[in-house]
């Protein structure tokens, strides 16, 4: 009954604007609150609503049930760092040198972060007379003037970079960390000596990741509470379910998918007390709530990696499965529920998000994102038509409409590297799992995809790489 | 507000004997209709809510929203003609003889069909006073005393078999239907001379597959509202989305997912219309619907067969995807609604619907259905720990809680025939994909699936093989 109860209560709120059931949307939203929930690693196929069979995440089953399950959602990259710089900035991190062929994240080593030039969305937000505040894992820089509060954000509470970073084993040389892996010591959180930082201090090391789930939620919430009468930003960037894995006891042992099943309950029950939290703050009706991945599930890992589903490959990848992510919206009363299958992107975020803020774009610079609105609470086509598929700062492949071009195909982590001069051509909507390579059967579209390969490249200006330089090497210590 | 008005409804309609609101669930049921929709071919991964991207199923969604969807729900066989044998009967199509080495379905010149000494669950619920009809595909015997209804149904309007065979080709060798799904000649209807046909009568020849969905459910709808002041069994096996692939007009051409799609959002649809037509009736809350199909997507049709979602492989192969399906239980008012993932089978449907239509199981013979009640109206486990995974009369495989055992394994259709002596060992509630093989980790578990085998093979007595014999071989023409 609760739903019914919040759409009656919803009614009655907005009743002055409804003329029809259809406009009871997006018109209602004034400075609606944004949170953006990023989950680390999870794949395609790791939410019930998804296709997994034994990971049972009722509360975003529920959020994609009440508002909308995307089903062609991207992120900005197929790793992490890029990924990230992709969803804050609104742009693809070739632009703004934030992906690189050398290294292809950000390391605790890295001399750079994201460059101060860039506008973040905390930033564009900030414009609208938002409070912004980032909970959980950053990654886009661990110097000062990197971190969050300096990039848009109020307030920070969360870790710097990835969870299975600053091993504190002596490594000689980078095969010493897959020999690590393999290790009992990586079941140990002494074994990373991770930061959790508030704003720039350290304030526990390394940090307790069994609690930390839960912890980023409660800090998320509290501050969900304190600022519910003005408009609000929250980015809760949960870092898990990337390795090494560490559920709370109450999710210990409870998931028939192991471990990894355990990690993605307790965030799916964490993101339900976040809804929970705005509905009993009776601003759900006023918030817009996204969730989504970061980057395709991490298959090296084995039984701790995560699921593309029926996509191909995984993160580190330009297949589908290393790009391709859940996207659910919710927003009761506001969103035309139901599954949406057109093309968006976590670089469209930005772009909605500033016009629903009352933010100008910016106009010195290119933005990649596209304003989703009109999909969101009308049902209507995206304006979205194609997606760029970057491996560091160089284009591997292009979708365009139901097909996708490879111009170069790599596995995730493999050495197979191959440039087709004719691209391998799929229909991604009939063959989501990149099986029945169509080229010869379509040389029109491959025409048409060069022609949008072309038009992108004209308004193309990389960035200098962000990622190259390390204070020091510590495989040469 | 449907769905308030039918659970208000129910109350009022059950309130004598209604405690408390666990209460209400199958002590409600008496004598209740059963309907089961069976499609063919259809992966595990090919409806929305089974993560499917693009095929868009509202209303097999819906069933599963409000009723059950099981996730570890197993078909007899990983082919046609056994797994309708074990949905028919309740047993291992190998204790029958319903599964060959030789031939692995029965084909338009095969001298036999389901042994009469079998009891079908059609013949079963006749026991229990019901109405039986059939609608669709039976691939159980085309001669007449094999036929629907010379096994327990009143009435059957469909096809014998599958919807490719009888094709109007000569055929020389078997290699000439490999090449006859090359040509475009398998996109007409007329180079299919399969029947269809009311009871024992050809009404049709070729059946008409643009509209043969559509027929069956209107039969069905029939059927049901003629029916409905008496307990009834409708068995509605649609022959589709099985290649050769046809939509109807309505359909053909408006899903992402290609003409496959448009098949099963046509199904879709018309599952929609029977559910509608038992609301209608106002018989809905004393009916159980199951949907399921009768194995794994036809991998090797490309783009015209299924997916298998996460799931290894497709039909004809003992990996999950041959014989793990979509499984929808939907029964307003009754089931406690969820995602279940305890172990089911299609032969659990004979002796679960036995059970509650009052009717005893055979005793002369051994049933390998278990009853689900507890699982469906309960919330409780499965009585089902296990699954034998067999090809041909040999046992390839074996499911045991979590873990399957493959003691041989061979792709769908490879020569590639291995025998372990070591079973291969995967967790498939962890690795539901079986990519992670870990019988070094776990000899205690092996041992106990060899007990478990020892177990099922002691009550093995295998039918004569029904599939082998042929009135004439058409290669031999």
């Amino acid at each position: 009954m609760k739903q019914i109860y919040s759409t009656i209560r919803n009614l009655f709120l907005f009743s002055a604007l409804i003329i029809g059931g259809n406009e009871m949307r997006s018109q209602n939203l004034e400075k609606p609150n944004f949170v953006i929930i990023f989950a680390d690693d999870m794949g395609y196929g790791d939410l019930s609503s998804y296709g997994h069979p034994t990971i049972k995440t009722p509360n975003l089953d529920k959020m994609a049930m009440e508002g909308q399950k995307w089903t062609n959602f991207y992120v900005g990259s197929s790793v992490c760092t890029p990924s990230r710089a992709a969803i804050m900035t609104g742009r693809l991190p070739v632009r703004n040198g934030m992906t690189s062929k050398e290294h292809r994240v950000l390391q605790p080593w890295s001399t750079n972060g994201l460059p101060q030039s860039e506008i973040t969305i905390a930033e564009q937000l900030k414009k609208g007379g938002y409070g912004t505040a980032a909970f959980g894992k950053w990654h886009l820089g661990d110097k000062e003037q990197y971190l969050p509060v300096n990039n848009g954000f109020d307030y920070w509470y969360g870790v710097p970079y990835s969870n299975d970073m600053d091993i504190t084993l002596e490594m000689n040389e980078p095969q010493d960390y897959w020999n690590f892996w393999k290790s009992e010591e990586r079941k140990e959180i002494s074994s990373f000596n991770i930061p959790l930082m508030r704003n720039t201090e350290v304030i526990e090391r390394p940090a307790d990741q069994h609690t930390i789930t839960k912890r980023y939620t409660n800090e998320a919430i509290e501050y969900i509470k304190e600022n519910k009468d003005n408009p609000f930003f929250v980015y809760l960037a949960y870092n898990l379910p990337h390795v090494p894995l560490f559920a709370s006891e109450e999710f210990e042992g409870t998931s028939k998918r192991g471990l990894y099943g355990d990690v993605v309950e307790e965030i799916d029950h964490n993101v339900g007390r976040v809804m929970e939290a705005l509905k009993e703050q009776g601003i759900a009706e006023n918030t817009i709530v996204v969730f989504t991945s970061d980057n395709g599930p991490w298959l090296v890992m084995d039984e701790e990696g995560g699921s593309a589903g029926l996509l191909r490959d995984g993160k580190g990848s330009t297949w589908e499965g290393g790009m391709r992510e859940p996207g659910i919206f919710w927003s009761p009363g506001n969103l035309k529920p139901g599954i949406v299958t057109e093309i968006g992107s976590t670089m469209d975020l930005f772009t909605t998000f500033s016009k629903l803020a009352g933010v100008e774009l910016p106009e010195d610079r290119v933005i990649d994102g596209q304003d989703l609105s009109d999909a969101l609470f009308e049902g209507k086509e995206s304006p979205r038509k194609s997606m760029f598929y970057y491996r560091g700062d160089e284009l591997y492949a292009v979708r365009y409409g139901s097909y996708k071009a490879h111009f170069v195909t790599q596995s995730a982590y493999g050495s197979d590297r191959e440039v087709h001069e004719t691209p391998l051509l799929y229909n991604v909507d009939v063959d989501p799992s990149e099986k029945y390579e169509i080229s010869e059967k379509h040389p029109e579209v491959i025409a048409e995809i060069r022609k949008v390969v072309d038009e992108h490249n004209k308004n193309m200006v990389k960035g200098p790489d962000m990622l190259k330089d390390w204070d020091y090497n510590p495989f040469e210590q």
